[in-house]
């Protein structure tokens, strides 16, 4: 797993992310990507905020998601997300950077199991998500 | 559990409602609410898509997320996700209209659980949500 | 869904249950079985409490476990359990009598999601599991 | 986190296993115990195995929560298991020596996260277990 990044796992983030609206929209900066790997950074806006003024727990759970797919999806494999449990452990406030990062814990024939972390500027669990990908047959392209 | 709605009730959603840019961003419109009940549709957009021309599993989270918000939260206690299962069992594409129903299934004292489905115009269920929230001794105003 | 039982689901659920010792250990009593469904029923002793003198966690998730795998063998494909979230709502102690009905919510090609809900003698809700299960191509026997 | 263990984080783990009978049962072994973490290993038997001649998931499941209730109550606070998520990565069988290692990712007021890791003998991943747990305001013994 995440041996150095080869120019074929970056073209595959490449063509993920040129037609990822919501990953856009989300403002998702990579920093750093290899085979089973992500991290990626982002700025809550007061778009993101729910009714109590924190950061809304669906744009949490969106940037993991995020990483885990470009994570999951690094090997070339279409690979999707079937389960996913996410823990929030703090909240988070307009203008806040959170940081993602998405490691491969197991990586199967046909299922791929990746442990998500965001934290905050503080180095501060946000959200610990483990999310569980079905790997398909077919090419990520 | 859910006696129809009372003055209060409606109280509490309008002013979650009102405050919370992210679930209108996300176009949420409610259509059934009681206490540990919530029922809302909303209708995937291009801004909503993946790289692969689905929608995005935060969107989907998001959505479901809102509706177990505004469900534990419908007591007057305010009432915080600790965590959060979801399976995806079908996708979704732009224009799709998405139904989504929060049922409590359990409320204790400091712990409530709830029961959210994603169902599709076909009837099909696309995600199904189950989520725990914790309830502060603050009231939700 | 769960068609009246057919003799064919009678002999795959008698062919799991004949070789399972740890569901014989458990004690459990299957009540109902049909096609995607499963009702079971079991009584605490004491040698599955924990150090509290409650049931462990373990057994309710195991009995919730095994009536998931009957419910989703019911069908004849060899199907293993990928992903549960369980979360436990009230303890139970030694002489409990709990029923367990496994549903499920979802069957698509390669996967099935069941929901499995565990109340005890007062219909109050013990835990709430939610599993997800992978349809390899084999058959049950 | 995880200070060398001082008496006191003995004493709780021993109040707790000396009465633990299902633990017992399983017949837990502690290989290392410190504040908010835990390490133990088993072996399976076969009383522990399901129709198709595999560790049943109950069991798995089991020995994880041990480990999670020994890691979580180890600050003297009872702590009680409100979810948890597991992802079944690799089946075991009869005679194989599990590794089961329970880390602490969040420890907040009220809400304890953990992360625990089951390996086989090879070092494999066999589950992967993120439980969430509630600290009343009661002490352990």
């Amino acid at each position: 797993m995440s041996a150095s990044s080869n120019p074929s796992t970056q073209d595959i983030l490449a063509l993920m992310l040129q037609k990822d609206r919501f990953s856009q929209w989300l403002g998702l900066e990579i920093d750093d990507y290899a085979a089973g790997y992500c991290k990626l950074h982002y700025r809550i806006t007061d778009v993101m905020l729910n009714g109590f003024d924190v950061v809304h727990g669906g744009v949490l759970f969106a940037a993991a998601d995020s990483a885990f797919a470009f994570a999951c999806n690094s090997h070339g494999i279409l690979t999707v997300a079937l389960d996913v449990s996410i823990s929030f452990t703090k909240s988070a406030r307009s203008g806040d950077l959170l940081t993602v990062e998405a490691r491969e814990v197991h990586l199967g024939n046909k299922i791929g199991v990746y442990d998500i972390r965001t934290t905050n500027e503080q180095g501060e669990l946000v959200a610990l998500f483990k999310g569980t990908g079905y790997r398909t047959s077919k090419p990520v392209s």
